[in-house]
C-alpha cells in the first residue's frame, strides 16, 4: 500500500533522529519505577473489522500500539480494553493494580479523582496522542502522579486538516459531492457560492504549533492571514509566515472570512463563541474548529448556520463526543462534519505508538522523558492545571542537593528557562511589555510534597495582575529577577 | 457576503493592474470588425433560484457576465440562451447572423464545422473561461474566424481546487462525513486508512500554469514532490518549487502516492491511464484529475477503485459532461467527484466576465486581445491545432510591409521571442537539448490567406523530429537561427 509504506518509512526516519534522550536528561528520579514487572492497562477504540485492514493501524485495541510483544517479553502484563465506562467495566477491574494507564483522547478513558484515589499502585497515565482532558490533573498531582502525552505527535495532522476543511467550505465541495452520488449535475447550485480561497481573509485564532503550521501551508494561497494570541510571534517568524498579529480578538474576528479556531478548551474559552460573539462576525463567515467543541455554543453555531450567517462550518470536535444521534450539528446546513479523527491518521498513530513506547522505555530505566511530554511530573503540573497560567519548571532544573537558597535556584532557574520552550513563548515577550494585560509578575515557590520524595521541590514561575505592583523585569536583565525573588522569598 | 467582498475586490485589483493593452500590441487588425452593432450570442447553464442569490454569479444565463447594460448601451444586440443543442434549439437559430459567440467550458455551445460554415457573419468566438475542446478548431481557422479565452481566469481556482482533493483523499474525509449525516461515529472505520500528506510522494503529470502553482502550494507540506512535463522548468523556479523533474513519465509513475493529472487532452493523452498504465502504479495509489475525463479510461477507473488498487480518485472532469445519472463514476468505491466547477469559483467568474468583456471593448476598437488570450488569430492557430506542436508567430511579431525577406522576418522573430513566455518554455529549454527527443527543427512560414485580409502572413515556429538532421541549435547564439533560417528557406 502507497501510504503505508510511506508512512511508516516517514516516521521511522523521526524517531530515530529526534525522540533519543539527550543525556542531560538522563538523571534518575525516585520518582520512576525500578525494573520489575509492571502492570500497564492500555484503552483504545474497538477497530473490529478494519483492525487487521492495515498493520500501521496502530491505534486501536486490536492493534494496541503494537506494543505487546515488546512488553510481554520484558515480563511486563499488558491488559488491553475498549470497555471503559461505568462501575463493572474492564477498566475498573484493574484499576486497584494498574501501574500505567494508556489512553486516547480519541476513545477517552475518564481518570477521575476516584479512580485515582482507588489506583494505590498508579505511577503514569499516558496519552497516546495529545491532550489530557479526560484526567482529573489536580487529583493526579495530588497523588504525585506523572502524566504525559506525546507532544507533537499530532500537529502536523490536524494543521494539515484544517487546511482541508478550509477548502472545502470555500470552494463549496459538499453539494458537488452530494449531486455526484444522487445522480445529478447541476453547476449553479455549486457555483454560485464556490469561491477561492486566495484574497481572502483568514484569521486563525490561537497560533501555537497547530496555528503556526496551518499559517506556513496557507502562505502560498496568497491569503491576508490574521492571528490573535495571548503573544505575538518573534518578528522573524512572523514575517516568514506572513500573517499580521491581532491583539484583540474581537478587533481580528470581524475582519475574518474564515475563522479557525486553534486555542485550548479552558474555562475562559468556554462556549466563547456565543449567540453574541457570533453576530459580530461577517455575514458568510467560514469557521473551522478542530480545537474543542466546547469552545463553541452548540446552539448558536446551529442557528447561524440556518440563518446563513455562518455559511460553513467545519470540524471534527464535538460536545460531547462521540455526537449523539441527535447532535444538532450533524443536520444543521453547510456543516462539513467529521467524528474526531483529524490527530488519528495512519502518520499520528505511527508518532504516538513510538511515543508511548519510549516513554515507557524510560519509565522501565528510571529515565526522564523528553520534557515537552509532561503535563504533571511527579505530581508537579505545567499547563495551569495548578494554578492560573503556571508554567512548569523546567526539566533540566536543579534539585535540592545543587539549590542552598533561592536566589541560587532561581539563577539557575533562569539559565535553564533559557533553552526551554516557554522562555521565548513567555518571558521574552510578556516581559517586554507586549502582552500590557499582564503588567505585573509574581514569582512562586513551591513546596510540592511527595507520596514518595519528601523534600522535591518545584520552581513555578507564574503572573497574576494583581500580586505583584513593581515594575516589570526587563527580561533581558537576570538581576531584574534576582530582585524580585528577593522581595517575594 | 463575506466572500463576495473579498472575491469582487480581488477581482477588480487584477484587472485594473493586468489587463490593460499595451500600446505596443495596439496596431489595428483588419480582421477586428468596425465600429458598429454586432449581434452577441451568449451560452450559459440555466441558475434558476441560484442566479439571484449572489449579484456576483455572473458565468450563468440569467447573469450573462454582467455586461447586458454596457453592451445594450452601445448598441449591440446581446442575446443569452442555455439552449444550445439539436437543430432546433435558441442557439441554432441565432448562428446565420450572429457576430459574436460566447461559451463556456461548464456548459458548452459546440461550434461544429457545419454551424461555423452557417454562420456567415461570425467573427469571433470567445470561451468565457479556459478550453475551447468544444470549438472545431481547424474549422474556424479555415474561416480565418478569432477564437480566444480568458487565459489565466480559472488556475488559480483550479490548483486550489486540486490540493483540497488530494487532501480529502490523503486524509479520508468523506467515509468521515457520511458518518456524521448517517448519524454514525466509529473512528476506526476512518482512520484505519488516513494518513497525512507529510512526506508522500506526489507527482504531477504536466507542470504548465496550473501544475506549478499547485506544486508551489504544495511546497509547506514537506511532500517529495515530482513532476513530468515535456519541458523541464527553469533550474531556479524548480528549486524554488523544490519539485523534481521525471523525464520518463512510466519512470516516475510507479514512485507516487499521489497523482494528479494536468495535461490538455490531445490525441496522444486520451485514454492514457488505462488498465495497463494503472496496473504498473503503487498499490493504493490516489489519483487526482481536473483535467479531462477522458485521459482515464473510465471502466479501468472503476476497476481499480473496486479492487483497492486505486483507494482515491477525484476530479471534477468526466467523460461525457454532463455525467449521466448512470455514469459508474459516480457510484465506485473511495470517489471524491463533482461536477466540473473548480474553474467556475465566483472569483474565476468576475476574472473570465472581465476578460471577456476586455476583449470584446478591444473587438469593438479593432484592437488586439492580449496575446496570450489567442487560440486561434485571424485564423492562425496556436496550441497545435493546425499541424503537431506549432507555436503562435509572437503578437508583437511584424507584418509584411517591415519585412522584406526572410531573414530580416526571422530576425524580428527571434527578438520578439526573448519576450514571449513560449521562449523561456519551448526554446531555452529545446534547444538546450534538456529534452532529448526534440533533437531537431524545422521552421515552417505559413502563408495563410484569409477570407478578409489576402495577403496575411504568419510565422510559425515549428519542430519535428524528422525535417531537420542539422547540430541542435544554442539558444544563446541568435546566428544559428540565421543559419538555420538560411538553410531553410
Amino acid at each position: 500500500m502507497a501510504m503505508k509504506r510511506a508512512a511508516a518509512s516517514a516516521v521511522r526516519a523521526l524517531i530515530s533522529s529526534g525522540n533519543s534522550a539527550p543525556s542531560s536528561v538522563l538523571a534518575s528520579r525516585g520518582l520512576h519505577a525500578a525494573a520489575g514487572s509492571k502492570k500497564i492497562v492500555g484503552v483504545f477504540y474497538k477497530a473490529n473489522e478494519y483492525a487487521s485492514m492495515n498493520p500501521n493501524f496502530l491505534g486501536c485495541a486490536e492493534n494496541a500500539l503494537g506494543i505487546r510483544e515488546w512488553l510481554e517479553s520484558q515480563g511486563h502484563q499488558y491488559i488491553v480494553t475498549s470497555d471503559k465506562d461505568g462501575p463493572h467495566c474492564e477498566l475498573e477491574k484493574h484499576i486497584p493494580d494498574l501501574h500505567v494507564l494508556i489512553t486516547t483522547p480519541f476513545h477517552p478513558a475518564y481518570v477521575t479523582a476516584e479512580r485515582i484515589k482507588k489506583a494505590k499502585n498508579l505511577q503514569l497515565l499516558l496519552t497516546a496522542g495529545i491532550g489530557s482532558d479526560h484526567v482529573d490533573l489536580k487529583a493526579a498531582a495530588e497523588a504525585g502522579l506523572t502524566v504525559a502525552e506525546v507532544t507533537g505527535s499530532n500537529v502536523v495532522s490536524v494543521a494539515e486538516d484544517e487546511l482541508m476543511r478550509i477548502l472545502i467550505l470555500v470552494r463549496n465541495f459538499l453539494p458537488g459531492h452530494h449531486q455526484v452520488i444522487n445522480g445529478e449535475w447541476n453547476v449553479a447550485a455549486i457555483a454560485y457560492r464556490a469561491y477561492d480561497l486566495e484574497g481572502k481573509t483568514v484569521g486563525t485564532v490561537g497560533a501555537g504549533r497547530i496555528g503556526r503550521l496551518l499559517l506556513q501551508r496557507l502562505k502560498p494561497f496568497n491569503c491576508n492571514l490574521l492571528y490573535h494570541d495571548r503573544l505575538k510571534m518573534d518578528p522573524q517568524l512572523e514575517s516568514e509566515i506572513g500573517a499580521k498579529f491581532e491583539e484583540d480578538l474581537d478587533a481580528m474576528l470581524p475582519k475574518c472570512d474564515v475563522i479557525v479556531i486553534n486555542m485550548p478548551l479552558t474555562e475562559k474559552t468556554k462556549g466563547m463563541f456565543d449567540k453574541e460573539r457570533i453576530a459580530k462576525l461577517k455575514k458568510g463567515v467560514l469557521i473551522v474548529n478542530n480545537a474543542r467543541g466546547a469552545i463553541m455554543d452548540t446552539q448558536a453555531v446551529v442557528d447561524a448556520c440556518s440563518s446563513g450567517h455562518i455559511a460553513g462550518y467545519s470540524g471534527d470536535v464535538w460536545n460531547p463526543q462521540p455526537a449523539p444521534k441527535d447532535h444538532p450539528w450533524r443536520y444543521m446546513p453547510n456543516q462539513a462534519m467529521t467524528p474526531h479523527v483529524s490527530g488519528t491518521t495512519i502518520d499520528g498513530q505511527l508518532r504516538y505508538a513510538a511515543g508511548v513506547k519510549d516513554m515507557l522505555e524510560r519509565y522501565f530505566k528510571g529515565e526522564d522523558f523528553p520534557p515537552q511530554n509532561y503535563i504533571v511530573k511527579d505530581g508537579s503540573s505545567r499547563r495551569g492545571a495548578l494554578e492560573g497560567h503556571m508554567v512548569p519548571f523546567p526539566q533540566t532544573a536543579p534539585n535540592d542537593a545543587t539549590c542552598d537558597s533561592i536566589g541560587a535556584l532561581l539563577r539557575e532557574v533562569l539559565s535553564a528557562l533559557a533553552s526551554y520552550e516557554f522562555y521565548d513563548f513567555v518571558l521574552k515577550r510578556r516581559l517586554a511589555k507586549e502582552m500590557r494585560s499582564w503588567a505585573s509578575l509574581k514569582l512562586l515557590i513551591y513546596n510540592q510534597p511527595d507520596r514518595r520524595s519528601t523534600a522535591q521541590q518545584s520552581v513555578y514561575l507564574g503572573w497574576s495582575s494583581s500580586n505583584w505592583a513593581g515594575p516589570v523585569p526587563d527580561p533581558a536583565n537576570q538581576s531584574d529577577f534576582l530582585n524580585l525573588a528577593t522581595e517575594l522569598s
